[in-house]
């Protein structure tokens, strides 16, 4: 099947908004086999819009179009298709009522322009929107199928999610599944290398890596007539995957290493307690980020002078003097008195320079000490990170989070 | 002067890559008054790349592709559009040498089909691409302008502002210049409200508001025959801008609120603490992205539990039980012990529920209470923001910096 993505709004022609629905929607219909050939983007103009539809229907099996069904005047496009393909716009009930249960819920008063999304071309049928006041619409015609949806991402996913996929996946022949694995503490080129000879050869499974900072996310996917047929394909590749990747597999799904770390943390109950320099606050952030945390989070200290170090630490002013704020000793010092400070059981300390001054010959921008105390044990890492002040302190947070989850792994048996 | 752009590779229509480059390339097009009314995406695939390329050709004056340059077998921009505008592809030497020169700074070893950049249509101006190895290229046919940029974000906007760019303003006849006004304190659809009438009414300037989160960003742009036009409508739109949002505007250009209060703390010299519960290192974090920030920010404590603000900040136990920690008096404890412990000017203390448990009635989820202290005076605030944990988290944190503007600007005259 080819399928074609018709965005519309002057909004995305003049720059004001990034396209994200495009690429959603391109990942998601590549996932089903189906064949995205061609992005469209044109604005709230009537006869580009015809124009860019037309084109469309002489060259693709499918059309996805996103935006245009809003309240307003400028939103054009349920108008512009009904009026190609010769249909008229009627008021549908059902739809109204949803429309005045919307307002009605939310206790907002609603304006008269909003009934024009009642109006539906004959013979389409409706994607009940959750999230939102336009419905999502499908139509068909000449033995094509044209599915018009909101713009808004939120609601634009939701209708394709709730309404569109399973017609689309009723129509495939094939299952389609994905397994998901999460890495830290390798780049994504490196994982590329470690895979290569199975991306060189892909056909079934297909593989893809994804890149965030700190972290890797390979993507495999396989297609075959039957859950069995699939999964013995995948289990194959997951052997691979265990094998090449022991060390660097932290979670079996897209959850995030932060996630990871601070669920590990709530199940295992281990209180934990940060002390961060140059991170200066954004590992403390990161694990409130998570809801409920608070039941082994309590204490995190943001020691960014030596008087603060000295003062809230009780780091020794010998050790500063004779080492300096960034050494190893002072990053050991610093969590194995936070330990006693917060009496958690497992501390960390982050001691580093972020850049871009600050740096020297001996202590180059990038160099970061990281004490990790569990059980009384206490662990000193150093690192040297590339990138600027910002991704210094973010790749500095990553490798914290890494080393928490591995310390926990190896040594809470 | 119409304009379309064409994004090359199937990386795109797969969803592996979200298009940045057209959201780029519209905004810089738009500021010069050019119009684009089509975004067409293609793959790899020389047929229907001729395609895309000869229906813009039939309904633009200025057609700009991104990608399809680099050294492999399926980059076929230049070998499609040259195919079809009949032009040999003639290898020339400047590129050649710019290219071997490219791999002997780097050390890179170059491999035989990077010499295939090197082919030129003929009759073509060549677009100098400093930081990768595919030049631009700009080609002249029936009067109209066909413009192929390298794919890579980093190669192409360095390209379209080394070589484009000046020439695009060279034809356009129009100055246009923008000017920013940065808010905070509001929300886009205020601001907008506030806006109406010249929204409306618009024609040249043109109004164009961005919001971030905490942050509305208003920009407002004029063409004219030359400097003294333009500057003339700015400056009336400037009157208006500053009577109607006098309390909101933070800077005049695109930096963030973050940014600003840092640097209005290092030239001030006011040194800074802070003392977070729920927003758990985020505004100590945001200090400390900013390089420098060390001359005036010490100590940030996350005083997550109850045992932490009375261990680590001398809350009371009496205060925590007699107005529990989400309340007036312990954001005023913390910030005003946090004072004393940090010998800072300014100190400033978060207590509140980012949810998505711990609400009740009385203190729903959302409830926040900001403490200030400066020159021995606090001022407490509090909000109730909606949102989710960490939309909470974040407008919490803009709020203080925020406030944090506000107590220097009013009260250290």
């Amino acid at each position: 099947m080819k399928c074609e993505l018709i965005s519309v709004g002057t909004e995305l022609l003049v720059g004001d908004t990034l396209n994200t629905n495009v690429q959603y929607l391109s990942r998601e219909l590549s996932l089903l086999g189906i064949r995205v050939y061609f992005h469209t983007t044109v604005g709230d103009n009537p006869n580009r819009l015809e124009e860019a539809v037309r084109i469309a229907f002489n060259r693709s099996d499918l059309i996805i179009t996103t935006g245009g069904l809003g309240p307003t005047q400028d939103d054009l496009t349920k108008e512009v298709i009904a009026k190609l393909f010769k249909r008229e716009l009627i008021q549908d009930e059902k739809t109204k009522e949803d429309l005045l249960q919307y307002f009605a819920n939310r206790e907002f008063t609603m304006t008269p322009n909003n009934l024009k999304q009642t109006f539906i071309p004959e013979t389409a049928e409706i994607l009940f929107n959750p999230c939102g006041t336009a419905p999502g619409i499908l139509l068909k015609e000449q033995g094509r199928v044209i599915i018009m949806l909101p713009g808004p991402p939120r609601e634009m996913t939701r209708v394709f999610e709730d309404a569109v996929l399973p017609l689309l996946k009723q129509d495939n022949q094939q299952l389609v599944i994905s397994r998901y694995y999460n890495l830290s503490d390798i780049g994504e080129s490196a994982t590329e290398d470690r895979l290569l000879d199975l991306i060189d050869a892909q056909v079934n499974p297909t593989i893809a890596t994804y890149a965030k900072m700190g972290e890797v996310l390979v993507r495999i996917t396989a297609n075959g007539r039957d859950e069995n047929e699939v999964n013995t394909l995948l289990d194959h590749y997951q052997e691979i995957m265990l094998s090449r990747f022991k060390e660097n597999i932290f979670s079996f799904s897209k959850e995030s290493l932060q996630e990871t770390v601070c669920k590990l943390l709530l199940e295992k109950r281990i209180s934990v307690a940060t002390a961060e320099s140059c991170t200066g606050g954004l590992i403390a952030s990161q694990l409130t980020e998570y809801p409920g945390i608070s039941m082994v989070f309590g204490t995190g200290l943001v020691t960014y002078s030596n008087e603060a170090k000295i003062n809230l630490l009780g780091v020794k002013k010998e050790t500063l003097d004779t080492y300096g704020a960034v050494s190893a000793e002072t990053a050991r010092e610093m969590c194995e008195n936070l330990q006693k400070i917060s009496q958690s059981m497992l501390s960390v300390s982050v001691t580093g320079i972020a850049g871009p001054e600050g740096g020297s010959e001996k202590k180059p921008v990038g160099l970061v000490y990281i004490g990790v105390c569990f059980n009384e044990l206490t662990d000193v890492y150093h690192y040297h990170f590339n990138g600027e002040r910002k991704v210094v302190q973010q790749k500095t947070a990553n490798k914290v989070f890494h080393l928490i989850r591995k310390t926990i792994v190896d040594k809470s048996k």
